[in-house]
């Protein structure tokens, strides 16, 4: 660790952290200990010094060894060599974030994506065939879904598979170059067999995308004919991952090369399928695909953490100015850097508990226990989101914390270089961000719309005018709150004291959220009503969309990290979270607060009060910066090998 | 140029692109078509595929070949080889930001920081021993002021300089490891001689920080006895550069070795110098250093506008999704992609045209023809604002572009794994952007307090109070702009229409930045009228005065573009640049709308009405955004050796 060796800010109560982290770990804390261990061992952290080749040579190797710990099968079944539980998978996922992020990215192609897509979207003889070689990582997969011509826009890839009844066979073909295969992990180098996406056509009929296992290399590594495999060769980041482009040139596979869970069949080339919606297949098939972006989400949040455990310490040790004729003071202790550290340190903290909410509810679903539409559709829309917000959160933050380190941030043995180039293909992989976060908006909308009935044509919305709007008020709460209002204009309201209560601070999450939607909603209503072109109103529409997600997600997380303060019992440490979970809340309503007061739910002076109650509440959290940081639990290997501890320098 | 070779959409007018771009380019067109050449001809390209020793060779080749070409004496007295004009001196080294960025900081080392302390703290002997071989790169220099244990803080640094008499010599000494030079660019591979700074003390008395020519290798390479030099490594970008670490152990240098402009030593130790205050002394001998400031500054805009080419090619060419059943259409045309680009185009506008303004001040006052303290002064307040928000929007402006071209923008070949690795330390070298900001309000500040005496103890603030306050509302013309406030209120001024005046946004902007920096002196007056702690009640007040530095720039910036656009002639050019003008103030204006609203100056209508306005600039601008950004005229080998030409996808 190259800022300082140790943490040198005493933890008032070291048992406090301990029990800070026991809580933070959540219900799976033996899986999130198995990688921390591992990561502690020597030989498996990051290492800055590794030329591309190597790089991927090592990862390969640790992919390896990880696998043989049992820290890469959890989520498979216990017969094929898993640990049959999936939101331990996710645990050990997220925590391998604090280590080096190629590993972690060949482990998401390898264990997620490809393994992901035989259990998901394959049945029992694809299950015999591939998964207990895919967990030990015998047989490193790929998952050939985006094309050069579509990345977001999956529905439109152009690969196509045709049956070939006359040998019982499928034909895989690129057919231009725009539908390569693009940025495939395990491609370049590992990889023998992939999951392609193609368009399936049986019979002269197309039914749409669905996945295909293509063997692409032999055992010995040699590319098998038909097939054409490019390497992406150097990115800005993540280079210990093999991506690859890939051709394929009339490529047969037999006919139970399809996965077909949703979809069959038979050797005349009939096609059948249990859902009849060609729509509704497709996005059915995706969706089960979801774990992916539950797992990105995770690994934002952790990557955030390593960068935001150095920044603590660096500047609890580095002093610059001070009183004249006085010791310098400690980076810490001055109000502008505490803004720059412990908001963004108490929003890690919500989206650590939403994000463990979010891995409860993908594990009851996949388990079984919770198999309902409704809730399936919730936990799309809040993977989206939820994604979107985590993956600009670490880009931000962990760009924030590398200015706080001043020059010494900018040492390659410091971490941010890695941390930086390794997680900002988040932002955009896994689906962009900005695509997600209008995904999220359409989800809610169309939740709206199914609890009134299909009655517009654009399948968002239609229905906001009147009385609509009166009942979405109903249903969401508004109603009350909108009874407050007048209240605000009251002397005696515009008090600090209201805000830092978790009532009034949910509330106006809430409110702000369900306003943002129901007037995207009015809007699109009022634009189809004028007779513009659905499309035209879309993309009219398209800010306001995206603030329909990101405002739900900036309340959802708000009540998840209040909610789940409530299990904590030590009343010290209880105290520090409610404080820290004030800033998260407050933070967002300040950054808002223009919208608050364009609508009436904030005075201008209970405005200018937010700004006041986030200053104090920075100052009141600043001794606690290193017991919330340290509590992470992060590994020291995660920081690096540096070749000297240094005291960072700001100025060339 | 990976995404796309050519601009793909054409601009209606060819020549109105050149005209533009002349306009752009301003009165130092040579020099920057000279850089512009230089980049162009074959093997100038930035190479993504070098490592760092190759690279740094290659980057020393470069410097000494642009040093043959006149590329990097310009702003050097023409008897020593240099073109005697500032500002085409800096408008050359603005323009190397177009290529690659180790080597515009190679040169920023040798020409600008170790040439330029030679020639601004040095006088005649020193300059016709040293400046003749720097314009050509014989004479590699080092710049050796950044400490371990002192970065921004450079009054503290502890390096010695002692005068011993018995051997007329200057005794240089680092007396502890964290006095060891840091950073320092030129000093691991290639500089002979540094600018070292340090404590300089004579006859048992220290008088503050002054410089020092240290010869630190032979000609040969060999480093000279008594120094120690060890290599920063690896960095997070600029690995063409070669930062070093070093050491001195009672180094003996002749006594004409002291940078004398600004102090002389006699033979018998006798230190005078002109400035009598030592804190006056120091600052105006870095003072002269300004010109580094306003280089990066300038910098960092041309790398931005580097970003936002790629961004808008692909942005033009890249479709992704579309009505039902028809062609998909290029993302430019989503409002969200049009929110993403061109609001950050505006802005590098108008940073563009202040930083030609600032640069023509930083000309008059060097060559001579302005050379008032209190211009000086204003240009350091200008300076250190304008360094601040510029890098910090490259830093920004980059990442954006680099989400908005999807997995393409992921590609090492692609520059943006370069342009976002080498500007990030922009924000925290020469002069930290959080401690600069503080800078520019203190300076801001000062010159308030000059206006009416010397008042307060911590040499800040201290006489807002009352009548005070109305003579400040006077002296910037708030009263006539409270006087306008009613006016708000009145039903019809809530009009789109008005927002678009320019005067309107010129008066918002000004009324906020005077507001927040009387509100700032009140706050500081009062808390010191309580009797707190001076230190104390600045560090209570730090966020406002990063606000006072903040809101002086984006007013300069939407002034010095306004007033810019006076200068061109041609209709249809102005009539875009009037569009982009407001689009830059209102997007201000609209991130701020909270402030603006807590302080009466826009009702809630008029605020949601500026969220309305840039919708609807985008949108008109929008099909002017290849030629807003060809316009920059960045020479196309600036895009890198892409080894492919790629539509680029968004998933992995």
């Amino acid at each position: 660790m190259a800022v300082t060796p140790h943490p040198v800010v005493p933890i008032a109560d070291p048992q406090g952290r301990e029990r800070l982290q026991r809580w933070l770990d959540g219900p799976h804390v033996e899986a999130r200990d198995l990688v921390r261990e591992w990561l502690s061992e020597p030989g498996h952290a990051p290492r800055p010094d590794l030329e591309m080749e190597e790089h991927r040579t090592q990862v390969l190797a640790w992919a390896k060894e990880l696998a043989a710990a049992g820290g890469t099968g959890l989520g498979f079944p216990a017969e094929y060599g898993g640990g049959g539980d999936v939101g331990a998978s996710v645990a050990a996922f997220e925590t391998l974030a604090m280590g080096d992020l190629s590993l972690l990215v060949k482990c998401g192609v390898q264990f997620g994506l490809w393994g992901g897509a035989v259990l998901h979207l394959g049945t029992e003889r694809h299950h015999r065939a591939y998964l207990a070689d895919t967990v030990t990582m015998k047989l490193p997969g790929c998952f050939a879904m985006t094309e050069t011509g579509h990345g977001s826009n999956v529905q439109q890839l152009e690969t196509t598979a045709v049956y070939d009844p006359d040998t019982d066979e499928w034909v895989i073909t690129t057919p231009t170059d725009s539908a390569r295969k693009e940025w495939i992990g395990n491609a370049a180098r590992d990889g023998q067999v992939a999951a392609v996406f193609a368009q399936l056509e049986t019979q002269g009929e197309g039914h749409g995308v669905h996945a295909f296992v293509v063997p692409i290399r032999d055992t010995e590594g040699n590319v098998l004919p038909g097939v054409r495999i490019e390497d992406c060769g150097q990115k800005l980041g993540l280079d210990g991952v093999d991506n690859g482009l890939i051709w394929f040139d009339a490529v047969r596979v037999p006919r139970d090369a399809l996965l077909d869970r949703y979809a069959k069949v038979d050797d005349r080339g009939v096609y059948s399928s249990p859902i009849e919606n060609p729509n509704k297949r497709f996005f059915t098939m995706v969706g089960t695909l979801i774990q992916g972006r539950v797992s990105v989400c995770g690994a934002a949040i952790n990557a955030t953490k390593v960068a935001q455990v150095i920044a603590v310490r660096h500047a609890e040790t580095r002093r610059q100015f001070g009183p004249p004729g006085r010791e310098e003071v400690v980076l810490m202790e001055y109000r502008t850097h505490q803004r720059r550290l412990l908001p963004g340190i108490a929003k890690s903290y919500a989206l650590h508990a939403a994000q463990e909410g979010m891995v409860a509810e993908l594990d009851a679903i996949f388990s079984g226990e919770d198999a309902s539409e409704r809730h399936r559709r919730e936990l799309e829309t809040k993977a989206a989101g939820m994604k979107a917000i985590a993956t600009e959160h670490a880009t931000r933050v962990i760009q924030e914390c590398r200015e706080a380190c001043g020059g010494a941030g900018y040492l390659r043995a410091n971490r941010f270089a890695a941390l930086k180039s390794d997680t900002d293909v988040f932002t955009t992989f896994e689906g962009d961000n900005t695509v997600l976060l209008q995904l999220a908006a359409k989800n809610l909308l169309t939740d709206y719309k199914i609890h009134f009935g299909d009655l517009d044509p654009l399948g968002l919305a239609g229905f906001f005018v009147g009385q609509a709007w009166e009942t979405v008020a109903e249903k969401s709460a508004v109603r009350e709150i909108l009874g407050r209002l007048a209240d605000d204009l009251l002397p005696g309201r515009d008090e600090e004291g209201d805000l830092l209560d978790r009532g009034t601070q949910l509330d106006l999450l809430r409110w702000r959220a369900d306003h943002i939607m129901s007037g995207a909603a009015r809007r699109m209503k009022g634009g189809m009503d004028n007779g513009t072109d659905p499309f035209e109103v879309l993309v009219d529409c398209q800010d306001h969309l995206v603030m329909v997600g990101r405002s739900h997600v900036d309340h959802l997380l708000a009540k998840a990290f209040s909610d789940r303060i409530e299990t904590i019992e030590d009343p010290a440490l209880r105290g520090v979270l409610d404080k820290l979970c004030s800033l998260y809340a407050l933070s967002v309503i300040e950054a808002e607060r223009g919208w608050y007061q364009e609508h009436g739910r904030l005075s201008s002076t209970r405005s200018k009060a937010t700004i006041k109650a986030v200053n104090t509440l920075c100052g009141e959290l600043r001794p606690h910066a290193a017991l919330l940081t340290e509590a992470y639990g992060v590994p020291e290997t995660a920081f690096g090998d540096a070749h000297r501890v240094t005291q960072p320098a700001d100025a060339a």
